[in-house]
């Protein structure tokens, strides 16, 4: 039987099955229970959590059994940035859980630029490139305001000193074999593209190097990242480190329909950029979000519109709309016919504009603070 | 037809015949016109070119050509340190021609030091093991009294800020399938063994980058790390460098006779490490050295020795008798039987250990300067 969707860390494609994936995948759901766990921490939930965007995990149990203990835990997370992949709102999801983890439980987050990963996997990038687009990524995440004391930048080819050595004992514990089946690589795979998964393993144990001690770690990301920390989720323990939690949300749909995730790369337009003016966004969500609604205005007002696969309403539920309430109402109106396809655009269109506004305003800021969060060690 | 020898960066067997592996390799002969060329600049010869250890090259002709237009080159060879491993008289070969290219053709020196090597292909080591063999070889190389202002020491995991970006502009120009057909690689190997060309590669480029033009650069090597540099040398026009020139030397035999290469972590015995005690390099050499002499005394006087197939005659010749003459009588004196293999023993004996007692005082004096050999850049 073909599978209608495909999800590898270099391609998401069709429809995903979260449910068949948590299988495949063997992680874990994100219950009630853990939901509940959490909660009495941090008293409260943010949209992410509360509407089940991170929906699986790896060993978050296991996390708060230490932070409970008095072991508390840092947050890693990265960013593999690319010339022409400029940062969409999908890729804020881990990074906004990340900045929420870090103030709930006053943790370190250690964030990682790759900036030989894409340098490697695609042959008309040039590290000039990759190095100009990192700087531009890491705006957006200075941007969504992390704790300048508690964050630290590494960025591969300038943090190296820190990360090769021990990249080589995490590479030693690697065969070819493993990333072959892993990854889906081929004999004709550059030997940087082989090596690679190796510098991205070492974040999850790096603070617990630096420090002396082993230290917790939780890595939120886009479920489609996690077979590179299978991997070194297996090598972690036999080089003497924790396993890394893991937090995975669901993708963030294209403006064009609910298949795949919202990519840079593929049509500009599908995408909603941070560097976006709201009349870019405004023109983008009215020409191509996809609609659950109607053909005819009659036909929307007696039958009512479909907001499981319309994406003004997924992005609210998802990132936009906070209030429990107010959500239940577009939906109910939504679904009644009561709201239509243009007002629904409308309110989305508002909210990502109100965010874009503070956030571009925070992006031109960090252009003078970023060098307080580039790791000095 | 199977071979009676084998030559590759891992292992050396059987009697090695130069004249086939000149053709196996591509590689060209250093024929007497090229040393005609050579002298014309230094004025004289040293020993390992004069006696023809150093016996093929690639690209010395254009090193020349480079040189006599004004375009001066430096010099990289390396050595990757292994617990077990110590330095024995056939690792000084190449560093002597180094050391003797440095002071005839004032070049800088860049050595490097492979800390990660031999633990990604050895099992049972650590990087501490490495690490801590790659101290006790460097004061090796500066012993032979390298210039401290013109040599520069680079450890792979210590300097990989300088090196790990420009290993990933080699890497991604090298396949698996490369080094697979090169190294005799299989998807067993380790990841880190499968990159590990790549940093290799780095150090017969990195003064360019750093300088900011193209530097051309010669590495003195034995014969079996060719492979290495063949897949570089492939590489580095591509990312916009020149083709290192190589000058290859022939093994050192072991003590026990004419196959193979003198190898530190096989028969100890077979090997005079730098470090050996007088009494020790006496031992070994009255037990162990392969005599070409006869059985008996009688027979020996009567019919004279073999100096092609004796060891300590062919010590003397490869490293420690300059003179030809002195040379000359004793390869007379003992092919016709006047000269014994212990009288021949006891002169290889007083030589080395000449040689051993000076280097072993350099050795210690070395520990004192060590930091200003390693690069501050």
């Amino acid at each position: 039987m073909k599978k209608e969707y495909e999800v590898t860390p270099y391609e998401v494609k069709g429809e995903v099955d979260y449910e068949k994936l948590i299988k495949e995948f063997g992680v874990e759901r994100i219950n009630d229970k853990l939901i509940e766990r959490i909660e009495k921490h941090t008293g409260d939930l943010n949209i992410l959590l509360k509407r089940r965007v991170f929906f699986a995990h790896r060993d978050l149990n296991w996390l708060l059994d230490e932070y409970e203990k008095g072991n508390k835990f840092f947050i890693y997370t990265g960013r593999a940035s690319s010339k022409g992949s400029k940062v969409h709102i999908g890729h804020l999801m881990p990074w906004i859980m990340c900045k929420w983890l870090q103030d709930k439980f006053d943790a370190e987050m250690w964030f990682q630029f790759p900036d030989e990963e894409k340098f490697l996997y695609k042959p008309e990038l040039t590290l000039k490139d990759t190095e100009e687009a990192t700087y531009e990524d890491m705006l957006d995440v200075i941007a969504l305001g992390f704790n300048t004391k508690k964050t630290f930048f590494i960025i591969d080819t300038q943090h190296a000193n820190l990360l090769y050595r021990e990249a080589c004992r995490v590479a030693k514990k690697i065969t070819f074999s493993t990333v072959k089946s892993s990854f889906g690589f081929t004999e004709s795979n550059n030997i940087g593209s082989i090596f690679y998964t190796s510098m991205q393993a070492v974040l999850a144990f790096l603070p617990s190097v630096l420090k002396g001690k082993n230290i917790p770690c939780v890595i939120p990301l886009g479920i489609d990242q996690d077979p590179h920390f299978r991997i070194s989720r297996d090598v972690m323990p036999k080089i003497g480190h924790y396993k890394p939690a893991i937090m995975h949300n669901v993708f963030l749909p294209p403006l064009t329909g609910m298949g795949g995730k919202m990519a840079a790369s593929s049509n500009k337009d599908a995408a909603i950029f941070t560097t976006d003016s709201p009349s870019e966004v405004k023109r983008k969500i009215n020409k191509y979000a996809f609609s659950g609604g109607r053909d005819t205005l009659e036909e929307h007002r007696k039958l009512g519109g479909n907001p499981d696969i319309d994406i003004s309403f997924q992005y609210l539920k998802m990132m936009f709309e906070p209030d429990d309430k107010k959500l239940a109402r577009i939906e109910t109106d939504y679904r009644s016919g009561k709201l239509l396809s243009g007002e629904l655009k409308a309110i989305l269109i508002e909210k990502i504009n109100t965010f874009l506004k503070e956030h571009q305003e925070k992006r031109e800021k960090a252009k003078l603070i970023i060098d307080k969060f580039i790791f000095k060690g």
